[in-house]
């Protein structure tokens, strides 16, 4: 697990997290045990955890009713992340091969069920009408993201709308989840669940526009898989999307966009036309006001050290690297 | 739907529970929206939503409330299935296109999580701890099963308990819990429960196995699917497990099994070998152990019409030819 400085206030049990998850997810068959472990073992920064703990903090923090909510927010996000590789055609993640690319397809699909099927025993224990039917509104929304990553993928025709209907779907949804989540089980007023929720849900957005750049601009090795990926695999994302609008060299982008084979010169080339095209510095400008709205929204919270933690976090992922 | 004349006590229930599926599944995304459809349509006999709401009949038929659990029974089977079709790499299913075969491999798992999803939705909609639970088990047991199937495709050194463990998952463990949660929600007594889902469990495993009887022994048209495709999928079943225990050409039989792409000749020539072994006979007689253990179970229940029904449906089960 990667820790974040930023989550001082909560890494001892963020650690738990990890270790009750690593303990629920065992089970007596081999192939499952390895891939869900390999997928576990693989990382990740853990946010929704850390956002259902952090929501928990302003609120007395009954971590004993946060632990089981978190666990299944992280287990519910291995299982989107699962099968997504397979219907992204991933072969590395977070530096490591996905289950797909290590143990095929059908393996991924069966380890996505039983992580999923896992989250829900653990819905089950918790047993509150209001967090199930969260999590499965979102397990809804976020299916349809699915379909629509499939759909619209090599479409350079992709509007603003459709970019922000899927990465609603792809991260937003189950990050402003995870807030109110961690508000709802500490019983939070609702008004301030409904901040949380907001600021979790432009945190969300202002998230994958970053993780969508940094497919631009990052170096591979930084980022744990392949600089380019989302041009390989024909995600249109939202720094493509302005570049089309503003290069000058439009017809050749669209061409190279929409190309389904593309050689590694294509893609270099088609990073080239989009930095130099101004697309990165307006889509941070779009993360800006997500970020900035967030922001405001913890206005709505009390005025405690998690608050300034929370405000901290905004800011990190505006500026993250990796 | 395939209306079978043992469900009339039921029958216009039954397609109350179809027509609120149907409702139910709709969604504003073209591509799902058919994947479900087609899905739902290709019919199928409906045993699941069938079972609950012959269980809910002996204990005052509060179709309200079971009416939901129906739908979500259905909703998983549907979901494994198209799945399941991804693993087992089918073409076809009940006569039509799999979803697999007309959409591919990435649309079947996002329709597949739609459905689980949507399931999720009716269970915190039904907010009882012990459905979710049941459910949740089910599920996580289910994912073995998958993870069984593609363990043990090909492998012709697999024995009867092998074969339990994944007939019990794919098919047992969600008739037992079909028959269980539908007298539940009917708060039945608990050894009533108990019973109907032992009866529930013993006519799962004995559908399981003569549904691969079928494979080796049904005429393609009648099956809606094709004959043999489990030995094309390299899915071990009783008759074949069987048949090299008895069939005086075991080292053939075994070759032509673990062959991994087989002739329409190696098929033929291998059902030829399990017919004659007496492999299919003694498989029978397997089936007719459990349906036999099956109606000792309903002398646990009240002695109502639905007792007799049960019973009719257990020898149909044994006797059916598609």
């Amino acid at each position: 697990m990667k820790q974040l400085w930023l989550f001082n206030q909560i890494n001892s049990d963020l650690q738990r997290v990890e270790k009750e998850l690593h303990l629920f997810i065992e089970t007596d068959f081999p192939v499952l045990e390895e891939s869900a472990v390999h997928l576990l073992d693989a990382g990740g920064k853990r946010l929704r955890p850390a956002f259902a703990l952090l929501a928990g903090k302003f609120y007395g923090y009954p971590f004993e009713r946060l632990l089981p909510v978190a666990m299944a927010l992280e287990l519910i996000h291995m299982a989107t992340l699962v099968h997504d590789d397979v219907v992204d055609a991933s072969e590395t993640r977070r530096g490591r091969p996905t289950v797909k690319a290590k143990w095929g397809n059908v393996v991924s699909i069966a380890t996505g069920d039983y992580l999923l099927a896992r989250s829900l025993e653990l819905l089950a224990e918790i047993d509150d009408p209001e967090v199930s039917r969260i999590l499965a509104e979102v397990s809804v929304e976020m299916s349809k993201g699915e379909i629509q990553q499939i759909k619209a993928s090599f479409d350079v025709n992709q509007n603003l709308k459709q970019y922000y209907y899927r990465i609603n779907r792809k991260t937003a949804l189950l990050i402003e989840a995870s807030c109110k989540l961690g508000a709802i089980v500490s019983d939070a007023p609702k008004r301030q669940i409904w901040a949380l929720g907001r600021y979790g849900h432009d945190i969300g957005m202002a998230f994958q526009i970053v993780d969508d750049l940094l497919d631009v601009t990052a170096e591979a090795k930084q980022l744990g898989k392949p600089v380019g990926g989302d041009l390989q695999q024909g995600i249109m994302t939202l720094p493509m999307i302005l570049a089309i609008e503003r290069s000058p060299q439009k017809e050749r982008l669209v061409y190279l966009l929409g190309k389904e084979d593309k050689s590694d010169q294509d893609i270099a080339e088609a990073i080239q036309m989009i930095k130099s095209s101004g697309a990165i510095e307006e889509s941070l400008r779009y993360v800006d006001l997500y970020i900035n709205k967030a922001k405001t929204y913890l206005l709505e919270l009390p005025n405690v050290p998690t608050r300034k933690a929370l405000a901290d976090l905004a800011q990190f992922i505006r500026d993250r690297r990796f």
